[in-house]
């Protein structure tokens, strides 16, 4: 029996629906696969948890996350309680450096029974390799306070161990794929950083001959996403571009409730993290409306990682599935609940898995 | 007689061809309005001017160019022969800052007669106003060179006074038309100036009770664009920010080719400077098959600030006349010429304007 101790957090907002939606997903798969065990360890940090604690984690608590194999967590954030800033950086942003998880793996496909958007959209397949943690992510800069004289100092910091270590990743993950990788850059407008990331990526790109490296400044490439998204294999981005290109991914796909997200740790020091693309939602919480494919493709993310890709294929199939029989929350044009759309997938999941 | 001197400079790639088209429309228009008369004078500043000067323009580019009305400015870069970080930091950033355009105005509309690359959109009609003379494009920055550890710093520097000046310039253009202003930030994300941005954004927007004023975050706001472009009315961004959201904009009017933009010196004590979107696109310069409307419809933005609206809404019926009879460039789907479809275009102006 592989047994996996896996630490939860659910979050904020609608990642307490659909965590649990996907926890249900994940024991089909250990019940189908019958030598799989999963030890859920849950963790109710969370912008509640600030509101009493004045932090959104205990002093201990990576040091407790770090005893764990993963990290799952649905979302977080509730600007109407607890500044983003704070929230985001004493939880997400704090797990995903702490725990050097310095690659975010965030794949958009269109897929099986989705309508994307886009008019007649060729089948797409890509994959965003997001540097996850520095760049435009700073704490570094502050305000020089003067009335209309006010004046604000943002620092984004890029390091060659973690922007080539973030590409290397992009040009292996290419060589198992359809070996192109598109670097996002802004090279023309933002001198220092943007023109350094271009130098690392031709440099890693040369240890990578049979595969074709090319930059494009992400104003253009966020157009291309949306004309011709069939032209991309792997993206590699900074964090902030990481971002938005990927928020982008979702929408084309046809929501971002859809996409998922890995952060890696990829030398498995610490756990990684499997947190979808969306956030906590607050406007839709609550009511059993939230799309649980994100979570659930994102537990397909966990199951890769930690060496069980056929049972993430099943999950993906799954969820296949069931968008291709209709079953669609509202997010999609639906109608379905997401209690609905998960038992529709675990009961696919259990047909497939026969 | 009303007499414009205006500084043309073609600039590099399409721009040379995209220009011209234009200025034919321009001098249609004064053909047209019969009051009104243009003084072209021509400055060939562009990559080769650098390749045999060793600067994008001369010393005293910049103070030459302050004796004019306004600037007609086509594109500039063509990486292959100047790096673009120098070709355009050296003449289009340069004048943006040294003539003091501190807004960028770029709208977005679904043209009669094009069809978006969206599942049948609803009309949308938004209008970006971009900060053009600070935050994240900033020769603030530096490297420490040591190998492995290299490690670069790029600073964003925001003021009050050019924050506001661009919120307020959007709230002033909200009140003429559907009283809702849009800003986009990262403030969960980019801890400093995003935080500030927001709250200047909360400052102005209280001197505008009228308006309906929110806050969302990039990522968000991207994929909002792909899937309901029509909620927009004005968006207020960063330079960085409008960069993108604006490129995104073409990319769903149906292309970049399209999209026109005017860097303002709301002042009027320097030249604006009026030039499209898109770029100098070398690899299809040369051809003819550049679409001119992206700069036609600028210089529709040119007669709109210059005080004559009248002239540029001829100017955008006769552009939306052509485009419904089907003349269009490969970039919209069709088989046009630029030569094509500026004559149907001047033609069509000559019909309206009767
Ligand atoms: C060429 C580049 C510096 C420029 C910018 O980003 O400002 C362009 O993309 C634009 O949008 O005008
Ligand atoms: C919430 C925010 C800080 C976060 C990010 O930008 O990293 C989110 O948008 C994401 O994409 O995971």
């Amino acid at each position: 029996m592989n047994t996996y101790d896996i630490a939860v957090i659910p979050g904020d907002g609608i990642g307490k629906e659909v965590v649990p939606a996907a926890l249900r997903c994940l024991e089909a798969v250990a019940d189908i696969h019958g030598g799989l065990k999963w030890n859920w360890t849950f963790f109710p940090w969370n912008c509640e948890y600030y509101l009493q604690h004045g932090e959104m984690m205990p002093e201990d608590g990576i040091a407790t996350l770090k005893q764990f194999d993963q990290i799952f967590l649905g979302a977080v954030g509730m600007p109407e309680l607890v500044p983003d800033h704070i929230s985001l950086w004493g939880l997400l942003v704090r797990i995903r450096r702490e725990c050097e998880q310095s690659i975010n793996v965030r794949p958009a496909k269109l897929l099986r029974g989705l309508e994307s958007p886009l008019r007649n959209p060729e089948p797409f397949d890509f994959v965003v390799v997001r540097e996850n943690s520095e760049g435009e992510y700073s704490q570094a800069g502050g305000a020089i306070h003067s009335d209309e004289d006010e004046l604000v100092v943002q620092n984004a910091i890029f390091t060659r161990r973690q922007t080539a270590k973030a590409m290397k990743y992009a040009f292996e993950l290419a060589a198992e794929r359809r070996h192109s990788v598109v670097s996002a850059t802004k090279s023309n407008g933002i001198v220092h950083s943007m023109p350094f990331w271009d130098r690392v990526f031709g440099e890693v790109g040369a240890a990578y001959p049979d595969a074709a490296a090319r930059s494009v400044h992400i104003d253009a490439l966020c157009a291309y996403l949306v004309m011709r998204p069939q032209q991309f294999d792997v993206i590699v981005a900074s964090n902030l571009f990481g971002d938005i290109l990927t928020d982008l991914g979702g929408a084309i796909m046809g929501s971002i409730g859809i996409a998922p997200a890995a952060n890696l740790n990829v030398e498995r020091k610490y756990p990684s993290m499997f947190e979808p693309v969306h956030g906590s939602a607050p406007d839709i919480a609550g009511k059993g409306l939230a799309n649980p494919i994100g979570q659930i493709w994102t537990a397909k993310q966990m199951l890769d990682f930690i060496g069980l890709p056929e049972l993430g294929e099943l999950v993906l199939g799954a969820i296949e599935d069931s968008l291709a029989a209709g079953v669609k929350t509202r997010d999609l044009g639906g109608s379905a609940t997401t209690e609905e759309a998960v038992s529709d997938i675990l009961a696919r999941l259990y047909r497939r898995g026969k």
